[in-house]
């Protein structure tokens, strides 16, 4: 059965696509009896079609694709909110399956798109969107579906993995961006991935397959880790943990929570060691207990592994006569409620004068703040006159650390700043 | 949708099917439609259903299961090759699906059995059969079919990680085995875990899927565990390596080789940090790189919930309208091949007499039997008047190690048997 594929960006992961289409059509063909066959590409620029012998394919305009009798699934690689959502709307609207890796259209009308396709029998895949090629939306949708999963703990940005990496071995924030930066790994203008929103927008996806829930990226608790030091990176070495940029959501009795912030957890827990660019996403679920997916998050070929296996799957269904199976079902009633609702244990370190009493000055802020610590460790400094306080606390209510932190930045005995704050996941 | 399952089976994986039906019914038939609905139970014993309030169910004759007018999909969890085979063929001869977590029956007339049931459009799932609830045979089947998969590296058996782990911290092999069987880990009869050959049947399917080819579990070069010490584990650490119990299987240009043996790995591999009871599963294409599943290999929840979860996708299927798209595919025309077309780097511990010359006329055994050597270090013992030398070889071939091997222990200066042998995985 011949599938006829309109390419919609030739980027990095667009050529991927192009690469796996002609390097493996003849596998895909004997194997699944599926003739995969590129009939449109449209880019900017003709360069990508052309240099691969495919410039007769090409348009500028993505309404040739969109709108071709020759094309049956639209892939839809542009990224970004803005024509992207013409794109996979007109697509579906001319009764086209549509692949995508866009993850910012997901996480925020992600349920509005697939509701249409599914109305009209129509595919929308989307596995590329979080994890570049770990195989974790097929998994959540398909092996996993007999369970009720109760948290997924991802580190889903391999930027800032890379720079904690990095921070972890003493290099600065600021040097670790820079050296990103130079690698390729980081964009000359950081804020989607060092503020966490790249992360946000992944937890979102995962939050809405693995919990049937609908949840949108301006419902993710989302903090960055531009206040992290290398400074913090080693005290939490120190004391047995790593420091993270995790993705976290999880279904409560009260609902369900999403959030992205920097996190410490235990150095000999799976995720610990999952360095540099590499991306992991940590499942628990009832009966299959803690299960992981790691592998390279990013970058042509994992990308373009996880679009082109959508497309095949897709094409398998269209082949087998039921190409609506596409994993949608009826959203739960279960409401998105606010990190506030959470009782986390806290990593605070605090720059304060060396001088006597100043300990037992902050440490009753804490208790009157119904924060109770369960570790609090000095850090002097030789060149200097003041001292670093770390405190460990136990679980604790986030609008009472922050009233604890107010209210002794308010004391006249810190001299950093703002604390560090980190929360501990154990 | 009503979908009628008969189980046959009851321990512990086929109670966790029970619980999870029991358990998660409204919801599959809120989010997906689908109504499960167990109609026939199997087992030697009335006491699994009867305790759950399903004694009516119950039969002891599998008979009752397969040839029910009110089944729809057979559920096998006897184990073993003796009638399990029988209720597989008998329900996929009576034309119901099939849903089995067998090893040793798809690792050894698994091809078989899916040819079966291709042509009679139905469908045998088996996602249970390696790594528990681990989801790596549906990634392989679906999420990673547009990667040319070059290399397998498994993780896949409980029992000998957790004696590893155990080796590692410094128990002997009989104490490790002892406190396996203690802890519910190893059966009395510890032979299939310790010698290797439950990981050679997970390794064998999971070439099957991965290569598209033929192979059967006779056709897996398998050694077990039993050789190892504690030393050897303690040496490997020293040199910055763990020891694992791995399943491999790589396609190369001469064919598919697939092979258990205890492996060193870098302590920096994702692997080497598995420990205990956890499986986990590394696999590398040419699109995705590499990409790693983890997770509880065993167990009454981990299997019920790969079970349940094929079970599952198979009712979406069959509601879609397209059962048979079981992800059959025609086998690639690619031989089998042996350990020795492939050149390994060895670890290899003798116990030889404490005498001058003896490492210079190893070295030359080494050296006139085409077998490189990358390192020597000599172990001291203070009790004995032998010492330990431990050679690490560069790539070498099988046939010429064990032709060095044989020549060293002609020589008269070993007093320590046969030596340890452990390959290298870099």
């Amino acid at each position: 059965m011949t599938i006829r594929v309109g390419l919609c960006g030739t980027g990095t992961v667009g050529c991927g696509c192009i690469d796996i289409i002609q390097k493996h059509h003849d596998e895909f063909q004997a194997r699944y009896g599926i003739d995969l066959e590129l009939t449109r590409i449209c880019s900017r620029e003709a360069e990508a079609a052309e240099s691969r012998g495919l410039g007769h394919l090409f348009s500028s305009d993505f309404h040739d694709v969109i709108n071709a009798d020759d094309v049956d699934v639209v892939v839809e690689l542009f990224g970004g909110t803005g024509i992207a959502k013409d794109v996979i709307m007109g697509a579906l609207q001319n009764g086209k399956h549509v692949v995508t890796a866009n993850k910012a259209i997901m996480a925020s009308v992600g349920e509005e798109i697939a509701s249409y396709a599914h109305e009209h029998g129509l595919e929308i895949g989307f596995g590329a969107s979080v994890g570049g090629g770990i195989p974790i939306i097929g998994p959540l949708k398909h092996s996993l579906v007999a369970n009720d999963i109760s948290s997924i703990i991802g580190i889903v940005n391999g930027t800032t993995n890379y720079m904690l990496t990095r921070m972890e071995a003493g290099l600065s924030y600021d040097e670790a961006l820079k050296e990103a930066q130079e690698a390729g790994f980081a964009e000359a203008d950081p804020t989607a991935d060092v503020d966490g929103f790249d992360a946000a927008a992944k937890i979102a996806i995962l939050a809405a397959i693995a919990f049937n829930v609908k949840i949108t990226i301006d419902q993710v608790h989302t903090e960055g880790i531009r206040r992290l030091s290398a400074l913090d990176l080693a005290t939490a070495h120190d004391m047995g943990y790593a420091v993270k940029l995790l993705a976290i959501t999880e279904r409560g009795n009260e609902g369900v929570v999403a959030r992205v912030h920097p996190a410490m957890i235990p150095l000999d827990h799976q995720l610990a060691s999952v360095n540099g660019v590499y991306n992991a996403i940590y499942v628990t679920g009832d009966f299959v207990g803690e299960t992981m997916f790691f592998g390279e998050g990013a970058g042509s070929g994992p990308a373009a592994s996880a679009v082109m296996g959508d497309v095949i799957e897709l094409a398998r269904r269209i082949e087998a006569g039921a190409p609506a199976g596409s994993g949608y079902c009826v959203p739960d009633d279960c409401p998105v409620v606010p990190i506030s609702t959470l009782e986390m244990k806290y990593y605070l370190r605090f720059r304060v004068a060396d001088r006597p009493g100043v300990l037992a000055k902050m440490a009753t802020v804490f208790s009157e703040n119904g924060v109770s610590l369960q570790s609090v460790q000095q850090m002097g400094n030789k060149q200097r006159e003041d001292v670093n306080l770390v405190f460990i606390t136990h679980s604790a209510n986030e609008g009472n650390i922050n009233a604890a932190i107010e209210e002794i930045l308010s004391l006249g005995i810190v001299t950093g700043g703002e604390p560090s704050v980190i929360r501990v996941v154990d």
